[in-house]
Parts: structure tokens; sequence; C-alpha cells
């Protein structure tokens, strides 16, 4: 695409931040173009070349390149962490995780985030302009799997001049990438913490998945995909795709604690069709406040590739199989970790990845973290989650051969 | 409105179904227009005069008609219990449970349901041409209540000459009009069953209600509410309301079992967005059926009323104050019944009703049946429930001097 590029296999120092002289970076810097010299091939038989990913890293890579931890982020995450999100002017996701002194210390770690494969923040997906038309891929863009994330992901890693990461974390579709990163590279992984996810996406998962795309379709200013090109926007259709996901994120009780049946600024029912409760109000703040921010055929692209994913699937509908390295145990060690009010990725399914793991003896942890908060509750305050993160990267760094620290929670 | 019609008060002789001389009864016989010589009041505070209430009845009202029974149906349901859908061509709604032989025995009950008010199906809702300007109502019909809804079924009932109910019966927004009659008119209830219901709508409940609201309000084809002006229909957003709304009635388990991750007539993924797995073909002809027989305006105004139903909020928030009645318990017989794998009504708000009912020493049981089918179970093949269902309906007969009768299930 005749851009300068850092392409796959270069190995830069990984202290500072990329910055590849592109003019198509959608402002969101670093980004890297990748398999430039040798197409990634796609699951769904397409090969991608000379493509870009942006990302970001805070920290510092240490002399033997040992102390990196790449995070996964979730269907509607992106690269920025912590340090502030330039799209939105928020917080970034995880600022109550990660950082100097937090659980995944950036005083010790190198830390990695990079935009999934098929997202809007700057790695290539559907608004991508398609190199056979010049024009928006819209939904000509191909259809990406998690397998397909984490394979970008491998090439961006390695081109960072890292061999083996210290620890691959996520939640989520975060949790899924994990998953599979263990699964596919598991010498390239030391530790794996697959947060609230699942090694399949279930029937109701797909199910609230096929409803936000139908809504998202439904809307005529999604134009069959290519709205990028008469300057349209689907607007209201993203904004019911993330109102019904959103439910599925918080507890029941959650619900309750937060809102209940109080009503928003307003003494009685309206007897309308207004916002008269906080919960529709908050609701529909969400959609608003989504659509600012993110790309409906993107949304399409994620939500489809968790669909898609069954780790069992690739080894014969057996689980364990895909923990096998060589005929034994993976080398890699987990900690499965889940909460108990998420009813999205219940506690059950964890368990799946939990027996799939201690039937080939792997090494692994698992903990279900008590709280009402539901399945956004690894987003949140959760003080056993922040306890379990650190004592289980404390654990792995000393057998890794890493300096442990103490850590208190703040 | 110029129609011959039968009023409140008249006590026509019940055996027989009503036909009112009218032409506007969009095919729905018998409908009887109600509240004609005084105006009911709704709690909205508009005043409803002279609507129509479209009912269908089975079997045959006993000399001293002291053998009826009230079926309540649920959001998207109608009059038509059993004997086949004349709109849908189906059975009616509850084939299963209603008929001769049947636990609801038509044999020995008068059975009576008729269509919501704001409905589809006959009943004055927003289809209704406003008196004021002769055009369909649209979002200018007046937001309706549960209570509203009782209120007319009480007038019909009435109107039919019968002067106590030997039962009320109704599961989900059926089960709410179930709690209101036994509270507003326990002189006119002898028993009452209220199956996969709440006291109020939980803001979850409220939650997917407003997903639903916002997708057709989002469908440009809606037109501020006034699409029958134009002979269009908000079909799309329609169908992905109903989408979102079905996965909440069944269980997990129960899309598991009957979809898992199976594909729809097809080997492999096509790595694109029709729909690849069996669930979601499942879903959008859900949605497509739904939105052959239902109006979307009526959609938002009957989920509206559950949203705004909370029994305890007409008494100070005290639930138990509400089956008091002239300061001492309830006269009616209460059977509650809820499903272990409902989690739209969990059994958790169930057990609510029952503790309110036990703080005022109400006679009530209390059947959780266990069955893996979620809130739609108490639509489907679920023997414990049918079987609770004629022993309850078989004790109250007792009570009230009606003949008694063994039942087999077939």
């Amino acid at each position: 695409m005749g851009l300068v590029t850092l392409t796959l296999g270069t190995t830069p120092m990984a202290t500072e931040p990329f910055a590849p002289e592109s003019v198509a970076d959608h402002g969101h810097l670093p980004r890297i173009r990748l398999a430039v010299s040798r197409p990634m091939p796609l699951d769904c038989g397409v090969m991608l070349s000379d493509f870009p990913v942006a990302y970001q890293t805070y920290g510092t890579l240490n002399a033997d390149r040992s102390n990196a931890i790449l995070l996964c982020h979730a269907l509607t995450g992106d690269q920025y962490v912590i340090g502030g999100n330039p799209v939105t002017g928020k917080p970034g996701w995880w600022e109550i995780m990660v950082g100097p002194g937090r659980p995944i210390d950036t005083d010790r770690f190198f830390v990695i985030c990079s935009n999934v494969l098929g997202g809007c923040m700057g790695t290539v997906g559907p608004m991508d302009p398609d190199p056979a038309t010049g024009r928006p891929y819209g939904i000509n863009f191909p259809v990406i799997t998690i397998g397909d994330m984490v394979r970008a992901q491998k090439l961006l890693v390695e081109s960072l001049g890292i061999e083996q990461l210290f620890c691959v974390i996520g939640g989520s579709m975060g949790g899924m990438q994990v998953l599979q990163w263990a699964s596919s590279y598991p010498e390239a992984v030391f530790a794996a913490v697959p947060i609230a996810t699942a090694p399949r996406h279930s029937a109701q998962n797909i199910a609230f998945g096929e409803v936000g795309r139908q809504a998202i379709m439904a809307d005529p200013e999604w134009c069959g995909g290519a709205y990028l090109l008469s300057g349209r926007r689907p607007e209201a259709g993203l904004a019911v795709a993330r109102m019904a996901a959103h439910i599925t994120y918080l507890s029941e009780t959650a619900l309750h604690r937060k809102f209940g049946r109080n009503l928003q600024d307003r003494p009685a029912f309206t007897y309308g069709f207004d916002a008269d409760f906080q919960v529709e109000s908050y609701l529909r703040y969400q959609g608003s406040a989504f659509v600012d921010r993110f790309d409906a055929n993107s949304y399409l692209y994620i939500t489809r590739a968790m669909d898609y994913f069954d780790l069992a699937a690739e080894h014969g509908g057996v689980l364990p199989r895909a923990f096998l390295h060589d005929g034994r145990a993976t080398p890699v060690r987990f900690c499965v970790i889940s909460f108990s009010s998420d009813w999205l990725f219940p506690t059950t399914v964890s368990r799946e990845i939990v027996h799939g793991l201690n039937a080939v003896a792997a090494n692994v942890s698992f903990v279900e973290v008590t709280t009402d908060k539901g399945h956004d509750a690894f987003l949140l305050d959760e003080p056993e989650l922040h306890q379990v993160m650190h004592g289980f990267l404390d654990g792995c760094a000393a057998h890794r051969g890493l300096p442990r620290r103490r850590w208190a929670p703040r």
C-alpha cells in the first residue's frame, strides 16, 4: 500500500512506541503494518497482506524481553488501556487494573494491547479501504475469527522482538483470545489468564449476537453495509444493539441495586414512552454514547468472530486436546477466573475450561470471584479479582525468574 | 360511536357468544362495547368510554354462574385460547391446558378470555380510530396499565352476568392481571393462579422492554407512531424487538438443547452474516412470524403496561397490604406457580408474592415446577404444571360446591 512500514520480523527496541510513517493511521498511533512480505492466512481462506494494526504499550521491555504481557480487549474495547482514550476523552478501559503499582504493574511489566482485527480503532477492519476498489470494505471485508485476531497479534508480538509473552490476559472476548493464544502458541506464552469467558459461544450468546446484528442491519442507514460511501451511519440500529448487549453485561442484582424502579428526574409516571425509569435513561445513554465511538460494521464482524469461536472444534470436539502440546500437557500456566453473578459467561463454562485443562494435567488454578456485578465485573473495582491477578502474576514471575514484588491494594 | 351495543350492566345469557352489530370488529367476534353509559377511568387520568373488547368463551356457564374461569393472556397472546387462531391459522395458545378433559376442563368450566386493552385483536388499542379525529390513535392512544386491563375485564365479566369468577388464571403478564384482579376485586374472585409472574417489573425486565421499544421506534417505518396513516409498518424494528424478547422466554439450557451450535442446513460456516446457526434461523423466524400478527404500537403499549406494574406501589410500597380486604386477609385462594429455569420471572419473585400473602395469613399454596424450559414453560407440555392446575382447581371446586372430577393426564 506504498507506505514505509515496520514489517514482520523487524525487532526494533521496544522501549519506545513505534510511529510508522503512515498517513492512513486514523490518528491511532502507534500503528504497524504486518504481513507485508508474506500474507497472513485467515480462517475463511482469504490471505490478508500488508495490513495495519494499532496498538499501545505501557512500561518498559526488559533486556531479555521476558516481561511482556499482552492484554486482549473485549468486544467493544480497544488498545487504550490506561492513560485516557483519545476518542472518547474518557479513562482507558482498565485503569483500575493496569499501571504503576497496580496488579498488572507497568513498573514491572511491558504491557501491550492492540486493537483487534476487524476493529475500528486503527487496526484493519471494514472501515478501511479495500485495496481492490479503494473504497471502504464494508461487508466485503473478510469475516474474521478469534484465531485470526490472535494470528495478527502474534505477528505484532514477533515484530516487537518478543519470542515469549510472560502472560496473556483478557476478559470476555479477550479471554477467548487468551485461550486461543495458549492453544495455538503454547511455547510463546508463559502464563495465561482467561477471565469471564468460555471455550465456545453458547446458543444464548449467539442469539444475543444475532439480535444486535439484526438491529444494525434493519436500520436503513446501514445501506447494505455501504453506509460510509454515502456518509450515513446506522446509529439507531447500533444503539439498539448496544442496549440489548449491555443488559447482558450486568446482573439482575446489579441493575436492581443501581436503578431498581427509580424514576428519572420526575415525581411520577408520565404515561408516555419517554425514559420514565432511570434504567431506561441509562440504557439510552449507553446506546447513544456507543455510536459516537464504534463502527457498526465492526460490531457485526467482531460479534461474528465470537459466535464462531469454539476451541474444541479445531480438535475434533474434544476440548482437552486444545491444551496438548506435542502430545503432552500444555506448558502454559493458567489462572481461570469467573464471576458468580455473570450469566453471559457463567462459572459453569469457566469450569469446562478448567476440566479441559485438568484432563491433560495442565497447570491451572481457578477462582470464582463472588460478586453481584455480573459479567462487567472484570472491568470494575473488584478487590478479589485484583488480589488474584497480582498473586498469580507474582507467582509466575518467580517461576520465570523475574523479580518479585509485594503489592497492596490501594 | 353510533353502534348498537351491549352495555355495562346488561346480563345476557352467557351460554352463547355475543355478536354485537359492529362493522369495526376487525373480524374478531364476539366483540362487546363496554363503558357505554358510564366512562371507565384509566390510571393515566383519561376517561375511556364506549370501547370494544373482543373475547372468546369456551364451555357452558352453569345455572348459578359459579363456574367461570377468566384466563388472562400474556404480552403477545390473545383471546384465542383453543380451537385455533383465525389470524395465524395455528392452534390457540393454550390448547394443551384447556379443553374437554384438560386440566382447565371446558366440560366443567365456562372459560373466558379477552384481548387486553391496548391489544390488536379486536379490543380497543392504538390501531383503533380516535373518536376525536377519526384516524388511528397511534401513540395518541392513552397509556394503559395492568390495572386498566383488569378494569375492562371486570366490566366484561359483569356484562356476562357473572358476579364472582371461580378462578382467574394467567402466566407472565397474565399473572400480573391475576394479582391485580385478586387485589382490586377480592370478592369477585374465588381463586387465583398467578404463574411465572411478579408483583412488579424488575429493572432488568424494564430494560428488556425498553430495548424492544427502542428497536420499534428506531425503525423509520414507525413514522412517529403514525405508520397506519401511510400504510407503512415498522416490521424490521418489531421483529428485532420480538427476537430480543424471545431469548428471555427460553432458558440457556433449553436453547442449548434445542439448538446448541448446530448449523442451519449447511456443512460449515459460510463466513458471512447469513443465519449460519440454527438458533439464528429460529430467532429470525420468530421475528418475521410475529410481525404478521402483531401491531407495533400495541407492543409499545403493552410492554409499557408491564413496566408500570407494581402492585405494592398502590399500597404504600407494602405488598401484603395489596392482599388485605376490609383489614383482613383476602378471601381469595391462591396457587402461585414458578419454573425453576425461568430467569425473566424467577422463583425468587414468585416467593415474594407468597411471602406477601403469608404476611396476611392468606390461603396460598406455592409450587416451583422443576423444568429446564424457562419462562415459556407455562405454555408448554409440562406435566407437573398440568397436575398442579387440575389439583388446585378440583380442590377449589369442592370448596365452592362445584362437582369434582378425577383427571388423568392424557
